[in-house]
């Protein structure tokens, strides 16, 4: 294996990152980082053998429980992992057992490898006993990605320097914590002839759960005890150990809910009862990433550091997006963490989900169904705030009820509550579904999904702004009033742009949808109307909303108020604050930071960002280059949202800023390899990582979507020689093979769009570019629709 | 054992409560019913072998570890009872194994007894298993009151009509939980020759506590098993049952945490070793028991019902009173649940505490110890809140500080969050621990406890009331503006009677306090006049106060207006709402309540009960006749606040209303035992204990303190003929032996002054009454001071 490049904490391969020494201190960052999952389940990269405040969890897409403050949470779930080495020596005597642990004895080697291609977690050890006997340990673990529900360890266990008897405890933990909090209440427990099983239910929402687990042995014989302590179900091997003789023990775990069948232990026992050997249940789970890196890779030569550190972002991605269940999400930090609590937030559309809608438009599609599947919470959300329609929670989980905390409470005895302003305000996420939605329909022609949900998204949100805009009567134009926008440093505003600007092309979008739905499917049109409330009035009301809304911009300049006030601000120089190791929210302070011409992430930034694809107002060359000169320098791009710096690599990249775009990449790329946030204890940043995807194929691809396809316009960053990856679009898939120097966006196209056959081996693409059909899920029968592009141009308003 | 009477759900002998039937809709009432404990600990009386969501829970005093929203609550402890008890039967087959458990197999007897005289929780089992085994099973436990850290269950176990294997599985559980909430962290776990340990520490507040666990088996052989599962260590011990004979299992536990020694685990483990046998450990428990009953029984004759209740709720005073540590105090729910989260209110120094000054002085110094102690909290209080001295906590646990919860949060997605107001406004606080100590002072005459901790409570809580009071020049006197009074149900309010006279009273005593302290420790008190920065000014300030302060009475009728505006209130009839089933709060909601004439609980008359022993104003016959007539009918008294029927039942009976008395008496007394207010299950109502020995002594014996001791003046209820008890006064004990029909009290008072010797076997006490010399805590050097009664007269305003 060569490695190919290192960062701080990490060398790494072009597919394999390993962690060469162990450090307690990063324990929790490391257990982030090591995270491995299948789409239908997430755990963290905790060791099989416990360590003194190890925060071990897996958490399955769909299992939320009630919790205070916060409503609801992602249950940590029972853990698979308890495989536990004892060393007994020769003597008999209990006080010679000797339980391998880190925090114990001496650490001769340790190797942490993470294989991204096939999601296989692995440690290589030699550990000497406090009483000094040497052993080599090799653990190797994975999700399997061919069956969500099975899940797979194994052990080699060598002495090095003795004979002695060992013991190997392998446990399914029922007592998992969020926080201290255990959501599990223990129903039953058992043992089969395959091995042991847990039943257990959460307490509020009675997600049921079953477990099974089997042990084998192999290189020799060995006696096989069960221990049924109350939730801590122990299957125990106990065998003579030879110096340098190696055993192999293999635990498989199977795992269903009562989200996927009524009986899950049952479920759980059967699997397991027919479960082939860990070789055979490797191969499969290898087969299945094979397909999907096939899909999904991006290729990067030059760079050792971006290309593997492109696929881990890639591989967080995969791990998280359900393949199967389309009443799930992707959280805010996947399925790797406890930060906001499994909570959906818009990250998953804007940030995401292009990755998916792009390689992996089934998951898109799933991603997008959720929200369809949210629905009524949402409209129970408008209903509250007293408007119409479908407003989307701001944190969303099981239901789409808005789930953000009203209050972030301190342990302070007499500190003050801090009221938590966006399940209130921040209300662009009911713009930025449809974008997502009506961009998910733009890359597939997927019609049918469009009419059975995607509309019914789309048209119900527009309702909402309906009843969201005040009219002022004196300036004769729409209003939003009283908002948060993308930038959550102001926490009280009035006509932010981005919010005006999103809803009017979300009116616009909903016109047209509307507009074709009747044209195409007017059952299902008549369907919504009825089911919507949907009007001829309500339509002319959009149009005169789209015709009158605010939007603070100066035609002359092109620069965008962010909102009503911003340039009466104070200014700020961020250079005064060079070195600084927090926001600078959290070194002015809530209030003071509302003062300030200091942002948290691009806002109007962000809406050029959205609006550039489709070049639609009020995206220009030099829109953008004004508004980026206005606003970089004031956006807490460092330590502010960590939404920020993918965009800013995207638009800095456009205006040819290439040093300063690769400069702001890396902090993306690298947030969580490097914790350079020092949250990545708290997960993945899952947003972050999407950002990725799009900063390098949008970015330094430049890949722009035509018409006839997506056409690549790069500006590869210094040293990048290569860029390799492929884009579904409207039911073909487009390669790009991009070397340094193809700048002339007509010839890179032409080189492209060559013919190429699915490899049976990737990622061992082949050379050449090539353009091919494919199997659904963009249905043959249903083109995309004739004009993509808005249908009504928007109307900037002075 | 002759069974004395019956209520609803048990039966019950003079001593013993014994429940006949077991009802698995009553789990977690009952659990709370048949707590036991020591005054260290209190565990709920849940079953050794578990059942479906019990809600087992040992609480230790002053284990307190974080939590949300209401910052901190008293930790539940790992659980000692699991005792599990497996009948194989004659086949080895595993699926044969048959684990003892109420909700399979049929139960054939079931007898529960708790033991008030020495603590004891036992059952009585006959149980046949699914596959037909039967088996009488009796299981025993208690928590030594005479070595508060020992714990002992014992279990007979007599196979009924089979011979075959029993395995019986001991078990210490380190995953106690807090509705879900683990406060423990593993550190280690292991065993020894005696047993097994385990090693935990709070998350937070690390408190390490150690736990170690021995078990016996005698009347066969037995082989014993040890398992370590992570936090479950168990002792497994199997043996050949015989039909008909008896096999007897002791299981021993040790429980030591950091609050009392630096090595938990060590001193649990070596305690252990050297525990003698059942017998002697349940031996001296009985000796231990004896003594405390000796003291602080009360006899009643002619009323079974009261006579066993009566003695209930003293047990669980008992049970919770801290005998070795005056760092901790009784939570509202004493030792016995987790309602209120182990905080501690007034309950403990208004209601709880007579009973331990009459009968059991040196808890009562513990107790009031304890607000000496958190001192400092009540300081930061005042601070934080604008004030001077001390503002002692409405909420208080470990340090003092204010812990009542900001927010009651709903689990709904759009419901209001109710503030919680009591942190900010319920002062009246301030005085009643102040009446608490004054009143510790003038029973014990332990001027040493009252020149080293009284003195500075009482001074440092006087200062908060000159800063806290405003000088209405208007009026020309001092108002005390925006609080909650006694009566919840209204929440902001000015002038509250009970809070302006309750200050004023203890502005009295404060005056009294300083003074002797300078006449009599001189040095003591420039001590606290440096530390507290108490001046001549301040003192005429406290002057100026006690003459001008605001009290809303009318002179003629005596009748007291509750704050400012009362009687403008809109009336409410009670009557109208008959048969309800909660609170007219629940009924009315929070906002309308405000604006209605019903009060939660007694306000004016908890006023009048307090300056009724020392006939201070405003307490007088017409102005309790007056006010008794105005304010008993609109008070919530069924479903309002528990503390207002035993006050009531007091008034009452003063006033010559002795079925009324009797009445409201048995709803306190009863309250727990009927569980008539439908949250027993929270834990053991500790204020209304409390205030059930108020009643019995204050009320129906009548009695008053007089210069030369308490004097009886007894109105005993409709069947009770006779009703006896020892009260602590001034270094002596006072026995009264009160008979029908005996109510001049100075007859009364020459029967009772007879000597008496302390019986070696309470609670036999001899017939005669008595008076005696008793060993301190009261000092005999220091007699009671000599001016009792307030130096300056109360000063009422119009």
């Amino acid at each position: 294996m060569q490695t190919k490049g290192h960062s701080r904490n990490f060398i790494y391969t072009d597919w394999i990152l390993i962690e060469t020494q162990f450090d307690p201190d990063q324990l929790h960052s490391k257990e982030t980082v090591f995270t491995i999952g299948n789409g239908y389940l997430g755990t963290k990269g905790s060791f099989e053998e416990g360590y003194p405040h190890a925060l071990p969890a897996t958490f399955i897409h769909g299992v939320y429980d009630d919790v205070p403050v916060v409503y609801t949470e992602l249950a940590n779930c029972p853990d698979w992992l308890p495989l536990v080495v004892i060393v007994n020596g020769e003597s008999p005597l209990e006080t010679l057992r000797e339980r391998f642990r880190l925090d114990q004895g001496k650490i001769l080697r340790y190797d942490r490898q993470l294989d991204l291609r096939y999601g296989l977690l692995s440690r290589y050890l030699r550990w000497r006993s406090p009483s000094g006997k040497t052993i080599d340990i090799n653990f190797e673990r994975f999700a399997s990605f061919a069956d969500q529900h099975v899940l797979v360890q194994r052990c080699h266990l060598t002495p090095v320097d003795f004979d002695g008897v060992i013991e190997v405890q392998g446990s399914i933990n029922g007592y998992p914590e969020n926080q201290g909090f255990n959501h599990w209440e223990g129903l039953d427990q058992g043992k089969t002839d395959q091995g042991i099983w847990l039943q257990r239910r959460t307490r509020h929402s009675r997600i049921e759960l079953g477990m099974g687990a089997t042990m084998r042995i192999s290189g020799t014989e060995a006696s096989l005890q069960v221990s049924t302590a109350p939730g801590y179900p122990t299957l125990s091997m106990t065998y003579l150990a030879k110096s340098k003789q190696t055993v192999t023990v293999e635990k498989i775990v199977t795992v269903f809910t009562s989200r996927e069948t009524e009986t899950p232990v049952s479920a759980a026992t059967e699997k397991l009862a027919h479960l082939p050997d860990y070789a055979t249940l490797l191969k499969a789970n290898e087969q299945a990433w094979d397909e999907v890196w096939q899909q999904s890779d991006i290729l990067i030569e030059g760079d050792s550091t971006a290309a593997f550190a492109v696929r881990y972002n890639l591989f967080q991605l995969l791990i998280a997006g359900s393949r199967h269940d389309d009443k799930v999400s992707i959280p805010a930090k996947t399925l790797s963490g406890f930060g906001y609590r499994g909570h959906i937030f818009w990250d998953t559309e804007i940030f995401m989900l292009p990755f998916f809608l792009f390689t992996q438009s089934a998951i898109a599609r799933n991603l997008l169904s959720y929200r369809w599947h949210t629905l009524p919470g949402a409209r129970r959300k408008a209903s509250h705030y007293g408007y119409k329609g479908a407003m989307f929670a701001w944190e969303s989980a099981d239901t789409g009820d808005e789930v953000t905390p009203r209050w972030a409470l301190g342990n302070d005895f007499y500190g003050e509550d801090v009221r938590i302003w966006c399940r209130d305000r921040e209300i662009h996420i009911n713009a930025d579904i449809p974008y997502a939605a009506w961009n998910y329909w733009q890359a597939t022609g997927d019609d049918e999904w469009m009419q059975q949900r995607g509309a019914e998204i789309i048209l119900d949100a527009a309702i909402f702004w309906g009843s969201r805009v005040e009219f002022n009567s004196e300036r004769q134009q729409y209003e939003i009033r009283g908002v948060i926008g993308v930038d959550e440093y102001h926490e009280f505003v009035h006509n932010n742009a981005f919010t005006n600007r999103m809803a009017q092309w979300h009116l616009e979008k909903a016109i047209a949808v509307y507009d074709w739905l009747a044209q195409k499917f007017p059952e299902r049109a008549t369907e919504l109307e009825e089911k919507l409330k949907l009007t001829p009035q309500e339509r002319s009301h959009w149009q005169d909303i789209i015709a009158k809304i605010l939007f603070l911009h100066e035609p002359l300049t092109e620069l965008i108020e962010q909102f009503e006030g911003f340039f009466q601000l104070e200014d700020i120089n961020l250079a005064d604050y060079q070195g600084r190791d927090r926001s600078m929210q959290a070194i002015l302070g809530i209030e003071k930071t509302n003062k300030y011409q200091v942002i948290k992430q691009p806002d109007i930034l962000m809406l050029l960002y959205l609006m550039r694809e489709s070049a639609d107002f009020p995206y220009n060359e030099k829109a953008l280059q004004t508004n980026w000169d206005y606003y970089a320098p004031r956006t807490d791009i460092t330590y502010g949202s960590s939404l920020g710096p993918a965009v800013h690599a995207i638009l800095a990249s456009d205006l040819g800023k290439s040093s300063e775009a690769y400069e702001v990449f890396m902090q993306a790329l690298m947030v969580d390899l490097e914790d350079n946030r020092g949250n990545t204890s708290d997960g993945i940043h899952g947003a972050t990582a999407g950002g990725v995807w799009q900063a390098v194929i949008f970015g330094f691809g430049g890949i722009q979507l035509t018409e006839n396809g997506p056409v690549a316009n790069s500006h590869l960053p210094d040293g990048w020689t290569r860029l390799k990856f492929k884009l579904h679009w409207r039911g073909k898939w487009h390669d790009f093979d991009l070397r340094k120097g193809q700048v002339a966006q007509d010839i890179t196209r032409q080189l492209e769009y060559l013919h190429l056959s699915l490899s049976p081996n990737p990622p061992n693409f082949p050379s050449e570019a090539s353009e091919h059909q494919t199997s659904p899920p963009a249905s043959p029968a249903s083109p995309a629709p004739s004009s993509p592009s808005s249908p009504h141009s928007p109307i900037p308003n002075p």
